[in-house]
Order: structure tokens, then sequence, then C-alpha cells
């Protein structure tokens, strides 16, 4: 993979142009692109700018993010050769720190669970996962050091894992999600994926104009709280085994880890996240539903027919227990500093027809606390697995700084 | 004016068709809209629906709000000819409900503070208010019974003060801002326009489809706390009499009602509303502003330019104390079922070169409060005043149905 610190790095002591970095992603994307289909759309001739922390660097985009340079097509026949006319403000933050935006990668249709064509870097027999398949697949194949995708369920850090990359679901509005097609905007979530966590570090903090966000020189040995989130089912071999590497190599490496039970109502908070979700996609997605019901992607549609009749006041409630589960969360943080838990249940599943399963992602998509995906385990077939790392709402900087804490134990 | 609520009992009981209905309006628009100039672009030859709770009402869509079938030009020449896919989300509750969309109304550009020129229904020396100037001059001028806003800072309560017609600013995200050009993420609310307080309930509650929101029977009468805003600086005599008179009239008809001062923590969170207002806008206009500077409306571009140096450790604080500021609010609801206080510090200013001052508006924005407005008061000029009644987050029938007490003991 390519590392956005390496190249910072180089870039910064004048070993390399910026154009130079951009050339590296260019010829990666010549090698690897046709084997892999992360791209929608591409820009071949795109150059470096000469100024910012971001210069030289090849950047992503999910095409579900507005761009007044590519069309933004939703992954759906819908919007076929939809060109806005501005940039998302993701987008535009990016362009403004110096990053140069390469293309547009494959997003399932409308970020919904109904496959793209794009292929596991790692084996092309198995899905990349979703729905941000292009972003993950692009940056685990080595091609470009920094996407960009969004999570509503599981949408980055299930990618993540599959792909064998770093990803970062910050706080909930961290990041603007203007510009972005709706799913549900109380759980929509811009997010980044890189090399390594250090890479998620330098692009979120350049993006963000946070310092804060840096890595510290040290970090030191954090409290872990072990979450197995029996309330979303048990998880597969290969899960399980990247959980119990990652606890094992923090706790070798000085951490205190310990297994930590969610309170009730967070286990509620897990059940009624559709509830949340699907409210909302009847409302985001009214005119695509009502006015181009037979083109709507079918798994999406599915899901739309089958929570028409969510009740307001059935959301409502499930707003209300979302409300109160934040509540009781942050009272866990209390004792811990973060939390470690699965990233998906498994390795990634063989052939197209799935995207994965996101249900150890979307209890914290909806509690709105920061994720950060960390390699752990490479299962057979060559498929890597991840473990999250999980922080106190606003808390990003400490999420990032223990997954490279956990990063480097698990290097050892 | 042109009542809702009238239209639905008068269609309900077969005397009007619902595509009379629409000639109702078709011929006040021919009739008023040359004068008052409150749309953009219309569709004369709208016709109603055959069902829905809004078949043959004749609805306005601030121009900010994205239509499939009218341009959507944001009253800026950067979205010239512009025209989105589909529809935003609340245009979709309308159609749902069997609303007609006749047309699109003028706005500020970008719901910003540069006038439009749409004159005041009332007096055409003077501003309707704005940003969602075209909105209430629509309705004030009899042309249509309904009308969609948005409030970022004071864009729906003032203007409907300004022109004399009731409105209301529901809970933050009862209704969606899903294809709604966005300012501010955490301050933009999807406003009505209407000619009284039950027209107002009947579209909300069609919309969102919660009958709940519908107005009861008869209105226990309320406990009001009369609030001055005197942080806010000291309202024009209009302002200050209208205020005095709704209160008048409120007690006189049963409520109590009681001088409050705001605890000063929500006072601080008037203050720092432009710390968020402005910091989101950078984000949310960083597309406009960077590439098209020179298009940009000037006062708009001036606070953008004012404001650039803003941080993100001061919006974080700003943030910080609107959260401390809506848990505190939340107890003074306590003693209180609703708040009383000014719409706008007097009558709408003469001439076109202001729409007026949202410092009365602001907080309760923040704040995500439900705030309806009464007219109550007509001064110098027959220029309207009103009132606003504040309800507690999530209780929008409440804050309509005080209202609806208030407009009635202002008749007596």
């Amino acid at each position: 993979m390519i590392s956005l610190a390496d190249l910072q790095r180089r870039i910064d002591c004048g070993e390399l142009s910026p154009d130079g970095a951009i050339a590296q992603s260019r010829e990666a994307i010549g090698a690897h692109e046709k084997a892999v289909g992360a791209f929608v759309c591409r820009d071949d001739k795109a150059r470096a700018a000469t100024a910012g922390p971001l210069r030289g660097i090849a950047v992503g985009i999910k095409d579900i993010m507005d761009t007044a340079d590519f069309p933004t097509e939703m992954g759906s026949p819908i919007y076929k050769g939809w060109r806005p006319r501005g940039d998302a403000a993701v987008v535009m933050m990016l362009k403004q720190a110096g990053a140069t935006i390469f293309g547009k990668t494959t997003t399932t249709a409308f970020a919904a669970n109904d496959p793209t064509p794009t292929l596991n870097p790692h084996n092309h027999g198995h899905t990349p996962g979703g729905s941000s398949s292009g972003s993950a697949a692009a940056v685990g194949a080595g091609m470009i050091p920094l996407a960009l995708g969004t999570q509503t369920g599981g949408s980055v850090i299930r990618p993540a894992s599959f792909c064998g990359v770093a990803a970062i679901k910050p706080s909930y509005r961290l990041l603007p999600t203007v510009g972005v097609k709706c799913f549900s905007w109380t759980l929509d979530t811009v997010g980044l994926f890189a090399a390594g966590v250090e890479d998620l570090a330098r692009g979120l903090s350049a993006m963000t104009n946070r310092p804060g966000l840096l890595l510290p020189a040290a970090v030191k040995a954090p409290r872990i709280g072990l979450v197995t989130q029996e309330f979303a089912g048990a998880p597969e071999a290969a899960g399980a085994e990247a959980l119990r590497l990652a606890a094992a190599a923090a706790e070798r490496a000085g951490a205190s880890v310990r297994a930590l039970a969610m309170p009730d109502i967070v286990a509620e908070a897990w059940r009624i996240h559709p509830d949340v979700q699907d409210f909302e996609a009847h409302q985001a997605f009214a005119w695509e539903y009502r006015e181009n019901y037979d083109a709507m992607p079918p798994l999406l549609r599915g899901r739309l027919d089958e929570s028409k009749d969510t009740t307001p006041a059935a959301y409502d409630e499930a707003v209300k227990v979302a409300g109160r589960a934040r509540h009781a969360l942050s009272g866990v943080f209390d004792d811990v500093d973060v939390l470690l838990t699965l990233s998906a249940p498994g390795a990634a599943p063989k052939g197209l027809g799935s995207t994965g399963d996101p249900r150890y992602n979307r209890l914290w998509t909806l509690m709105g606390v920061p994720c950060v995906n960390v390699p752990a385990f490479v299962a057979d077939g060559g498929l890597p697995v991840g473990v999250q790392v999980i922080a106190r709402f606003g808390a990003d900087a400490q999420a990032l700084a223990v997954a490279r804490f956990v990063e480097e134990a698990l290097k050892k």
C-alpha cells in the first residue's frame, strides 16, 4: 500500500516531487485497476497542487459525493451522467489541503447493500465489502494513499476490515455531509481509508485543520474494554481470532484489557438502528423510490418495501432509545479509554452476492462515536480481518492514538 | 389570505373541487404577483391531485429546495438554470399528501441576507423580510394557502411577522433538510407559512403523517413565560407593543403570564450562534466561496470574509455552549408550557436595503425548539408585527395549540 505519511515525509524533504507522488498512484492504478475495478471514473492527467499538507496525495472519492469535475452517479442508473454543479464540503476540504482528486470510486447503489463489480484486492474471488467498495479496494490494492467513504450501518469499517486497510469513521459530524447523498441524516458519516493509522491521522488533521488529531510522539498504555457485542450474535472463527490477537498484543504491549458488557440500553440501541435508518431512508429516497421505483436497486427497494409502514411514533421511540444509549455509553468511558471490538463477523464473504454483514458496526454509527479499523489477522485465502478501536464521542484523537498503539503491538 | 383549513373543509364537503381550489390561487397570483414579486417561477397550468389531505392546496417552495420540475437557482447567478435531478424530501412529503407544487418562491441568495426584489404585500415600500421572502409574501398577499421556507437565524419567523402570516419553525429535524441547500447543518430548519395557526397544524400534520399535530378541540389555558430577550437588545416600540398586546390578550383569556429571565448559559448561546453558523457556512459554501468568489452575494461574502479565521476550537466551544443551553432551557419548561417573545424588533424596515434583524430568532433556532409566529399588531403604514410562541423541543403540538390560543385571544 502507499503510505500518505511516507509520501508527505519524502515530499517535505525534497526527495519526491508532489507530481512524482501523483505519478506513483497513476502507475499503480495502471497496474491494478483492471483486476480490481475500484474506480467509476478517473482523471488520469491529474496534477499535484504545489502547496498544502496534502500536495501530492491522490485521493479517491466515493461516488455518492458531489464533484463538479466528475459525474456523480450514486452507483445507480437513476443518476446516469449526473453532474453536480459544485463539490461536496469534504471534497473542498481535501482540495484546500492541496490533495489531488484523482477519481470517483465505486459505491453500492445509494450506499446500500446491492453489490458493485469491484473485487477484493487480496483475493479476487471475494467481495471488498461495501458500501464504500471502491475506496477500500483502491487503498487496499496500493493504488492510492487516501480515499473517502461513508458509513450509515458499517460501510467504512467493514470494507476496511475486508480489504486490510486502516480506516476511521470519525465522530458524527466531525466531517460535514453537505453534498453527500443522504441515506439517514442521523447516521451518515464520512470516513477515511488509508494504509495505516498515522496516515489516517495526517489525512483527517489536514482536512479539518485540527493539529490535535495528529498522533502524539508516544502513546501511554491504554485501558481497553474488550467488547464482544453478543447482542449482535456470535462471530465467525476468523473474526474471533482477530479480536483475540489484537487484545493479546495490546496486553503484551502494556495495555490493561478487560472484558466489558454493554449496558442493556446500548444493546437496545443496536436493535433499533434499522428503525432510525429505514424511517429516514424513506424520506431521503422519497423521490427515487416514488418516481423511479423500477430503477431502484433491488436490495434497497426491498428494504424500503418492508419498512414502509414504520410509524412516526416508532421512529420517535427509536430516537429516544438512541439518546439514552449515548448517555449510558458515555458513562462506560469513565472506566476505559477505548473499546476494542470486532470490525466484521469474519473475513470477506466469497463471491459478489453480498457485501457482508454490518452487525458489529451499526451500533457505533448510531452512537456517533469514533471508530478506527486496524488490520489484525490474515485468514485462509489471504483475506484480512480487522478489529475496531472505539473512543468516546469527540475523542477522535484518542481513538487514533490507541489504534496506533494496537497497530504497533500487532507488528511485534 | 387563503385559509388551508377552509379549503380542506370546502373540498371535503364537495362545495369546492380540488382544481377549483388551485384555480383560486391561480387567479390570486394573477391579481397580486405583479406588484409583489414573490415567485421565481410557476407552473400556471398546475392541476390538483385527486387524493390526499392536501389535494387542492397550491404550495410555494423556497428556491433553495430541490425540485425536479422547476429550476432551483438559490437566488444566485452561480446556480442560474440549475435543475436538480430529484425533489427535496419536504417537496416529496407535500406531493405524497396530495399538494400541488405551484412554483418556486424568491429567496435571498443562499438564504443569507442579500435582499430580493420582493415587496411587502401590506406596504410596497417595505421589505417582506427574509430569507424566505417570497414564501412569506405569497401567503401574506393571499396568493397561496401554504409555502415552505427555511430558518438558520430568523428566516421563517421574521418574514412571517413582517408579512402578517402565521408560520412555524418546527423542532429541529421534524422536517428533513435532504435536498435543501445547506447553510449550517446545526441550524437549518424547514418551516411552513399559512394564513392561520390551524392551517399550519393541518399542513404540518399532513406532510409528516402525524395526526398528533392537529389542534385539539379545546386548548387548556396555558402557563406562559414572557421573555424579552434583553441580551439581544431592546425592541422598537412596535415590537414591544405587539408583545404587550399578545400577553394581555392571553391573560384576559385565562392564561397565566409571568415574566421569565433566561438562564445565563442561554443568553451565552444567543451570543455564540454566529460562531456555529459561520464556521459551518464556510464548509457548506466552500465551493461557492472558493471557486465563485466574485459571483457570491456581497453580504454573505462579507460575512464569510469576516469569519474565515474562526478556529475549530472556537466552534467546538460554541457547540458545547449550545448543548449546555439546550439542557438549561429544558429545565425552564418544567414551570411553563410555552414562552412568548418577540418575533422581530418591530415592523418591516423601510425599503429593500435590509431584510431586517434576526436577533430575536437566532437563539431559538440554535436551541432547536418549535416556534410559531402569530400576528399581533398592525403598526403605522399597515405593517403587521407578530409574536412567537415557543415550546419545549419536540412539543410542536403544544406550540401550535398555544399559538392558536393566543391567536384567538387576540381576536377577542
